[in-house]
């Protein structure tokens, strides 16, 4: 039995949290999952050292910044905080960030956080349980809720 | 009974601190305040670690950056600091900044102020006392100081 | 008795750390004064370390970043390392820089930075001694070596 | 013996690992090298303490970072993650970054990723068994996967 | 007798650790200097910290980052993470960097990467030997390598 961490945000326009527990359910019955919600992106890192703190394996971080030039500030501050929870307590810290400003209309951004929180949920459960598998997909190009980018030869 | 500090500015146009101190008091008689003040949005990481170490569960840190482009670098080196000292005390953080470049006019900026210290403050109280609620609240898009977002589907 | 360090720079082109020792002297005597130089501003944050390991209660860090985007860059990193050592020793740490590029004139610079340190002495002084009365100045837009921008209603 | 940890992404699009491993198999039988791969470059940081932890000396972060200006900023908080992990472990980390930006055509990627993992191989080796000639190199506008600077008099 | 750690890069287009070794040995017999070269300005932070575990009381860090825009951002994080090395361990690490860009011949390189080696290497004498002597210069407007600005009055 594995323990998985979800925290996500009010801030986002899409219950990512849900999504990532139902993701993550649906991969294997031995992940025990713990959700927690904070307002903002900010919030994310303490969220996320919390958790780890009631013993979570790893943490799914899922936030959704906006379109503005500040935004991008607080994503840029929110990823360094939950890379730092990452080493300090040396577990991986899976960060699933989508931008407003990544789809054109509604249904793509809720269809691109979907995509992206199920596909690292799939991450996250082979870190956990089959890390093995991750070598084999190594240098593939792989990208999480776009198509991927293949590799070169 | 749970502790909150509250720490603001004499840089700020607007006595954050004392919305702060009266929003808190509102939520729950069961609330702790402690005050402090420091001069600028860079001494507020210290001042909030200073009140970890006297017990807080939770602080609020409440700044107002200038217009100009040195102001949002200090912002940004603020936030890291914030971020630093929540991860280190593993306890919550609640940066409220409020940008004098938000609002056209003197009382838009004393409004903006107001309302989003108000809303952070309702944040922290269900952070602290009632976190099941916040998960209910998930990807509503909800927004502090200005009208909520709301959600995609 | 209460006990401050003063740590400036041969790179400044001002003798900032001398005006922050006279300034630091006429608020009170219970104050004990130790003060060092550094270089640069960037072996600053190292210097107030140093002198919180001799057992200050507050360190006033100074500087004078040239005109070039680089000095910008460099007092960025400078002043991110001075707030980590803040942090890591919970106790304050007032950063004084006065950037070249805000004054038009070597007069013009020069009386910036003494105001700016007086100032921010000044800070120092409440900080350590009168903490409640900076909670009396919150919100009322000061500014250290410019005129106050005063409170917003 | 030493131990070399080696660690890549499923993100990019040539599998450095694999050469990675290659290229210091050849560099002396002397080697105990293990692997890993994560899903992107800001895993890098997390994937390399474990290795520390699982007593390499050194490690190699290899990763390639695509061509938008968000790439940028991920392989800034990813180094930044991959310093820190160094610092604390006082072990060597080896980044090891390829933009996609730097090579024109798939070819020149691949061959630049082969290239650049390879001198960065050859690299590893000298830290951790033949410092001294390091120290021959001083100064020589050594580059990784292009043609040297060479020195200037 | 004082130790003093030098690190360089083979990435730089000068010997800039054996100049800083010799203008150290010109400046007091009492005085035991520990070199060590790395391969680039990144891997730097990590050198100084394993010369601290050395015992060295200070550490000169040298580099010449190239002329490309990533080049100043790979300079920036290894600032910050010497700066970080010099706070965990309190004490000075000497940073040296020369920007290529900085020259705009081969030979001006050559002259500024010498130049401003000495005299950081006279700071770094001065720091251990001669503190209150850096108070005498406080505030004078010294440069390394270029003309000094000079103090305004």
């Amino acid at each position: 039995m594995k323990r998985v961490g979800v925290v996500d945000t009010t801030f986002a326009r899409v219950d990512m949290g849900s999504i990532a527990v139902r993701a993550l359910e649906t991969t294997t019955p031995h992940l025990k999952i713990v959700r927690r919600t904070v307002p903002g992106i900010k919030d994310l890192p303490v969220g996320a050292r919390r958790l780890f703190g009631e013993g979570m394996d790893l943490v799914m971080a899922l936030g959704m910044p906006g379109r503005a030039e500040y935004d991008r500030v607080c994503a840029h501050e929110a990823s360094q905080g939950l890379m730092t929870v990452g080493i300090l307590e040396t577990r991986p810290v899976i960060e699933v960030f989508v931008f407003e400003g990544e789809a054109n209309t509604p249904q793509e951004l809720a269809y691109l956080a979907r995509r992206r929180t199920e596909e690292h949920a799939e991450n996250a459960y082979l870190m956990l349980f089959h890390p093995e598998r991750l070598i084999g997909r190594a240098g593939l190009g792989l990208r999480q809720g776009f198509p991927d980018a293949g590799p070169v030869r």
